[in-house]
């Protein structure tokens, strides 16, 4: 065990948790470094959806030690000619196919920075390199399942510390970036999209905490969010600010704007999922507090 | 590793398993303390159901290590005034919010101790702290997800053993107990309620092995049990011990008495579930074997 | 920690991720071994498929070191007089209920010595063991949980590596053959069924490589599967072999031949689950190439 804190993988894959195949990956793993420890992000990203594997990756990474290896694995590819990845950052490794999928350890200044272009250049302290040293594959490879075969045990190679495995060459364009920024427009608005749900049938958005400071508004309660064809919902500071079952907007703990139901789901009253649009704008300013405190206890 | 029996964590949460929550709480951990083993008891509690997160704890903490850390986060609270607590056990340590979840460390003994009032005074042996020592918690702190930036840093150091980190004050009255017990009826009975359903239908209620001694049978076989309007369900000894499809009920692996149908859903059958009243009593003593042990093959 | 490569211990069960119970095994097995690795294979064996339990556990375990313990725990006669077995393998321990869960352990050329009888004698290089020792059981036993009480306890001792404990007597013919291999037929063919639907709705069959090669055929691709009375399924090298949508087979990543829909789910495509029967034969041999490569685009 070189190095401890390296010694963390984590997993993010669309293969679910009933199956045998993350046992199977955790398997080789293991066989290759007893001492790992392995958590699981999410296996129920949603088949072959490869934005949302790079948005729930994007939400988990930055809370593991720095050295910890990510590995993302949603491959509608497997078998034909794509790359297989390693992508070195100052903040951890990244393993995965080369379909976009590892553009969640990228920040969203790197991949603002892409204009038009579908591949990107790498920014100062980020290399990727192509997995092409057999030795660090489980053999046989099969034709369906890189998963087991080559990302799980690259990963674990990886994760064994220095000096860093051969992996193969390195690649100057990889990573095609998947996760769209929300963008500014005139209004001012700020429009993005919801990139999750979960479980509480809240809408985590693209929308980041800084896009709603350009917006010019110190204060949050301000601004508002269309979605669905519904009334705005209003930006608040914390779920208990608005009435049971009511619709409003939060920073999320990711730094994600979130549409929430208190004690409801969002999802279901807003009609809207993944994919849905949403608009951030500054609300209407009444004349005066046209909603008492008080009002909401009366519905 | 200071303490290794120390060094297990359990969590118990209504985040899923499919959300990057989970994921994000071990990463924080982890930073902190990597040598942790982490134990996932459930995290599909109904959401904001504190009860039903209080009662699985209670199921699974009595298997672990005495030193291990058991966290509980259903929070509906996040965000507002309650505290968040440490309670600190002759058989491990507790972590969760103020709202009666960690009543599940409590032995029923104690729970019954209290006479009414809504909060406790904790027996000897037992002793809560309010987290406020904020070298303990993830900056920054979230408005929404106490669980990552509070709840589990706090079990992490609270996990590398001594010396027992300085956590905040101590707090006299903590634990609102949210576990009802069952209570004795003239019958004589005792009146309880389902309180989980498991994956197999099985209706687990908080009537334990020791309320049916209560009722003054020895023979568990002459007592049944009443739930949802149906014929009683008698009280046996083992799953096997009634036919294919027929409802039973037996006192379940966490000590407590609960209904099932043999290679069935009891759930279902009797159209019961969390909440649930139900109602052990004698059952009627017949004059002789109406029913011998061959009549259940003729069904 | 006698033996790092030993101390993992896999775990295959009907009791859900949802439900304390995998946790209560946990532990139990932590307190006897709190440097165990402890891999979830799955939990959600449909209820009392004893068959599943065995065919899922033999898709993973090949990828563990070879001292690995795996624990397999679908136990419809807990609480009767069925053995609990410990099989010690050149390539594993095995521990579980004597119903044929443990099958799994054995190749399919040890299955296939087995002529009609309903129980074997173990190769050489194997040794079953009745777990009797009350010393590797967690008391008090229960009559509802041997997961927690018998399985789990004997499986976190053994992972202790040497030497061996005392388990029990031996025991010369345990284990049933649950899983059925798939059988060549006239034709020629190859008769089996599905074993196993995954969350993408591939259907996984008892169909291995061997038994494609037995039927003759060098070029897979001359092979096609009958299923659900569809029309039959070309045999392909890869899941991108096909167009979207359309069903096709191909030698999965266990080894065995698997129905699929390219970015669908064979499993609806077909109306066909688990148990359903598959035959493999030559397909026809067109003249000529009656569908061009570039034919398939335009469906």
């Amino acid at each position: 065990m070189a190095d401890d804190a390296r010694s963390i993988v984590t997993l993010t894959t669309d293969f679910g948790a009933s199956d045998p195949y993350v046992a199977a990956m955790k398997g080789v793993m293991l066989s290759i470094n007893p001492h790992l420890t392995i958590v699981d992000v999410s296996h129920d990203v949603r088949p072959q959806q490869v934005r949302q594997a790079a948005f729930i990756t994007q939400c988990a990474w930055p809370f593991f030690p720095p050295r910890a290896v990510h590995v993302a694995v949603v491959d509608p590819g497997v078998g034909t000619e794509r790359l297989a990845l390693v992508l070195e950052t100052p903040r951890g490794l990244f393993v995965g196919p080369d379909n976009g999928v590892l553009s969640a350890a990228l920040s969203e200044d790197v991949r603002e920075g892409v204009a038009g272009g579908e591949r990107i250049a790498l920014p100062p302290g980020y290399r990727a390199y192509a997995i092409s040293n057999r030795a660090l594959m489980h053999e046989p490879v099969s034709a369906t399942f890189h998963g087991r075969d080559v990302f799980a045990p690259a990963a674990a190679h990886l994760a064994r510390g220095h000096p860093f495995p051969q992996v193969g060459p390195l690649v100057d364009d990889p990573v095609r970036p998947l996760l769209p920024r929300a963008r500014p427009e005139p209004g001012p608005a700020v429009r993005g999209r919801v990139m999750w749900v979960d479980r509480f049938g809240n809408l985590i958005t693209n929308v980041d905490a800084a896009a709603l400071t350009a917006l010019g508004e110190q204060d949050g309660a301000a601004l508002v969010v269309d979605v669905g064809g519904r009334p705005p919902a209003p930006v608040v500071s914390h779920y208990g600010a608005v009435a049971a079952g009511e619709v409003a907007a939060v920073v999320g703990s990711s730094g994600h704007l979130e549409l929430f139901a208190n004690q409801g789901s969002a999802a279901e009253i807003l009609g809207a999922g993944t994919g849905s649009p949403v608009r951030v704008r500054p609300g209407m300013r009444s004349p005066g507090p046209a909603q008492a405190p008080g009002a909401r206890t009366r519905r």
